[in-house]
């Protein structure tokens, strides 16, 4: 049914960010199908389709997840880690969207395959103007794998 | 030196393909330091700083990896395996930017770990304005790993 279709996963556990992101995105009329999910484990059931995603088909993307690392119950990373040692999920676009300015964080989300990575900014306009790029690039420029 | 620094490796054996890439990165003020390279050999050495580029600094980038997949010597696909399956290279954005339509380059793309798979518009004007939105994407908002 192309109405569940989801475009975008958000992970995001602050309430602000998601606000802010969905207004981005709004912005540029990109906003209808997005799911928010506030942790990790949660996260990985919406893209493996388990537990209350169960009836979700692995088939309908999203076309790219925009993941924090500093999440409760199951970091970024490892979320990335898991997506990307899978055959299925390793396909999908990931980007990284943090306040993380760690050399570390940053090294080791591309050394496990993230497709992009992005810092947070934290001027409000700019926070907006960067995510609208981003949801631009992402849903109308890029071609998604599935 | 930083005035030796490149930030975007073009490789596209194309000429026509490479001016309008030029124009539309120009036309963004992203033009300034791309190196053209225009057969798959000759990208290898560049991002490997093998044969004539062996004076390069591996360190140097570049932030992202135009690729084409049509190209003479070594195919873009086989170069994209060849960067990232290597542990230092493997971290460099790569955006490929093809005229194929075809389903198993776009997924063999994925599958080896590309970054974004963009395919040419065959309009003029939204080749420039899509290739001036993949640069500012790739140079301004994306956070590169060096």
């Amino acid at each position: 049914m192309t109405q569940n279709i989801i475009e975008i996963l958000l992970v995001e556990d602050n309430p602000r960010d998601v606000e802010m992101t969905l207004r981005a995105l709004k912005k540029r009329n990109l906003a209808n199908k997005v799911q928010v999910v506030t942790d990790g484990a949660e996260a990985l059931d919406f893209i493996f389709a388990k537990g209350k995603y169960s009836s979700r088909n692995l088939a309908d993307g999203p076309k790219v997840i925009l993941l924090d690392l500093k999440l409760p119950k199951i970091s970024g990373l490892e979320v990335l880690k898991a997506i990307k040692s899978n055959e299925t999920t390793k396909i999908i676009p990931v980007v990284v969207l943090t306040s993380s300015q760690e050399e570390k964080d940053l090294v080791e989300s591309y050394k496990f395959g993230v497709n992009s990575y992005i810092i947070k900014p934290v001027d409000f306009d700019k926070f907006i103007e960067s995510v609208g790029e981003l949801g631009l690039y992402w849903l109308l420029i890029n071609k998604p794998p599935v």
